[in-house]
């Protein structure tokens, strides 16, 4: 078995870290909430995925505290493991285990139905104000805006049966995020996610109604850009909202 | 007398000066207000008490500018004591006297009623403008939102007479932080946070009327979730607030 | 040919980088939006243009991702010349190809109508919100400001033809700032705003509707400024509005 | 003559650039707004005071660019004596010559007029918005808040005719800043500034309308955190204003 580390800044386990130093400054992580995943698209093995853990501080995280797994479900390795405890996070407990992120089912789904090569989950205000805000819509819906084009058109290609990515959505089309209510336990949320990643196959996010965002993509680069854009777009319609602007434009 | 300093990040010395720096950031320290303690919970006497020093800029603060105290409320070392001001946070003049944060009664109580690990005070505007919101309240209350798991459930337990943790608390049940009014003198709140502290067992925070926030936990990095997510959830209030949304869904 | 690249900080291809940065964190630049030109006005060719490449992080670009181009509009070197992709900013796939900012014709523009230095684009959000909420506007105006102060007094002179700096604005004096409608595509506003630089020779920005603003000066430095003034001012102008403040005092 | 430079952290020359840079960061020096002066008290010569360049990137300053006066008003020493461009801020074209901020004659007031030991002027947000929410105002108060015990309590010494630090104001009592009028040159604020200095013996600092504030303190690290209170204060009432709460409570 070929080692899970690497010095190298792009490898995933360093990615998540860096990148959840990144996600806490924006405020999109705090109380330990959200995480990443990555899957390694450009290793020997693209179904070997990275997942942050649970409950430990996002902006601490050590790349020695990742789960691996293979996919469609395979843990291949746990932090547990690991004996040297001195380098990671944080002083831990004697006691205390290590578990991989509640929303790791929401994370294999999106892998396994999108082909995904990397999924954001994050706690940004933004994503759940607007879900209160517009607390009837199925859908959060905006066009006319520049940052749209950072998004992708995708579309289901009925030979293969895959989702695919054709383009970037155009400035004054419509984005649409579906919204989904929120469940007690996080793994209950999986059920509603596949229905919804099968309604809606332009989706490249779904909001998750008074808990936050889901965002995935073809790598980590472009989950990143698509979550930004997002996250600039709803903040943006909550400033238009308080302005009495309408998302829409015609 | 062991040394009370240690080059280890996780030394409560220096974690406090790492956190005092990461809340200057955030906004909740400015003006050399609030500030944190740490019980060397993992130590080889639990009982003794890291606190920060009054008065000093937060982001700037060394290791050796702490007070080190022994439970119940036996001060052991002070920062006077040191004859190397040179490594200190700033140029003091020479009649400089340290004095640990006013708000070192409070802490003891904390330690002594709840068994704490750390606690931390701060003059989030999140915290100062809610009990000005909410003037009219006793508590503050807000329920059905993800990020209220990150907070402990708490209960006594009646045949040792002490509070523990039992869980978490559920996305859909009541976070309650018990407001108190301020006073002239912070030395002064300690009675009335040390009958709020009976009389609210499942409490693991004080809000104090326009002044700010006293949050504790089982240890500092408990303490800091715990901190983070009422903020989080403090900030989001207000914004619902300022959209008509109530903050109690049934 | 000289090389295009130093490892001195304040040559083009590096500035180009540190200011990406610092626009990221200033969520300008965010979803990869906007971006960065400097033309070498101290070097041996004042001609020779750098240009931040299109859809990358911004905030990890490398100086050797940028594009070099020789005024009017020839382009004299690509990154995907170099051969050496490790040290780049991310992880590419080995079919990538670089392209340079979509809104590079309209830095041409700006360098050869207004003999610029420096050229920025970015999508601010105050800039954007501005355009929405004076919708009917096709100028931005405000005065009686102090920040006014760091901007330009922009003149034609008619001997040379040349729109050319004679000072700064005066804190009482209108700063104006045209605002064109926003297009499909960005090199479709090229024309737009070539007329737009005539019409209003006073002008050192232009905003584009649901978009973003072009800000230029005669170095990157004062390019710079006046970009962080006129956000100040337009951040500021939108607080005035929602607390009912005109923009223009008599 | 002694070095005006030192490599010690604490020396004044290099405190103006740490805190310029953290000012940067609070959005209060953008686009080259604003700025900080420092008396060398713990020097030889307490005379001696350091001032940062006019125009400059205030978080790329350099020490080497600051102005050395001796008070009341002689200028010791100017960055264009400097043959050694090089390890300055920025590229400078030949001909560049610094200039002293443009707020220095308020300065040397402030240093003559209330033996100051530090004087920060900024382009706060909070502080013009509030010079313009509270239009009619001349004088700008508030009370009943913790944050306002970070500031003195200043009183006039009838035997000796200054000014004197006689503790901190507490929490209940209200704190006053006088507003002034701007004007075109901020060297004419001069005589209005003076004017209020001895009119209002027990304030700490001056807003200016729809221009900033200036603050001073016995040494740059209490002027800072009177900075720091008062802009937290102001940016309170700001959200107190917009939520319908008075600043003031009997």
């Amino acid at each position: 078995m070929a080692s899970f580390f690497s010095d190298h800044k792009n490898h995933p386990a360093n990615v998540i870290c860096e990148l959840c130093r990144l996600f806490y400054d924006n405020n999109w992580v705090t109380g330990t909430g959200g995480g990443i995943s990555i899957r390694d698209v450009d290793g020997e093995n693209p179904d070997i995925v990275y997942i942050a853990p649970s409950g430990i501080q996002k902006e601490r995280l050590h790349p020695k505290e990742m789960f691996v797994a293979e996919l469609p479900d395979k843990i291949l390795r746990s932090p547990n493991e690991d004996n040297e405890k001195e380098p990671l996070s944080l002083d831990l407990a004697a006691n205390f285990k290590y578990k991989p992120l509640a929303c790791t089912p929401l994370f294999l789904s999106i892998y396994n139905l999108r082909d995904a090569g990397a999924c954001i989950h994050t706690h940004s205000q933004n994503a759940v104000l607007a879900t209160m805000i517009w607390e009837d819509k199925l859908v959060f819906e905006m066009n006319n805006q520049e940052q749209i084009k950072a998004l992708p058109k995708l579309e289901m290609n009925v030979a293969t049966g895959k989702i695919e990515k054709v383009g970037s959505l155009h400035n004054h089309e419509t984005m649409v995020i579906p919204i989904v209510d929120n469940t007690p336990l996080e793994e209950d949320l999986t059920e509603t996610l596949e229905a919804t990643l099968k309604k809606y196959p332009g989706a490249t996010a779904v909001l998750v109604r008074r808990h936050g965002i889901h965002v995935w993509g073809e790598n980590i680069w472009k989950a990143k850009i698509y979550n930004e854009a997002i996250d600039y777009l709803l903040e943006l319609a909550i400033k238009m909202h308080q302005n009495g602007i309408p998302l829409i434009k015609d």
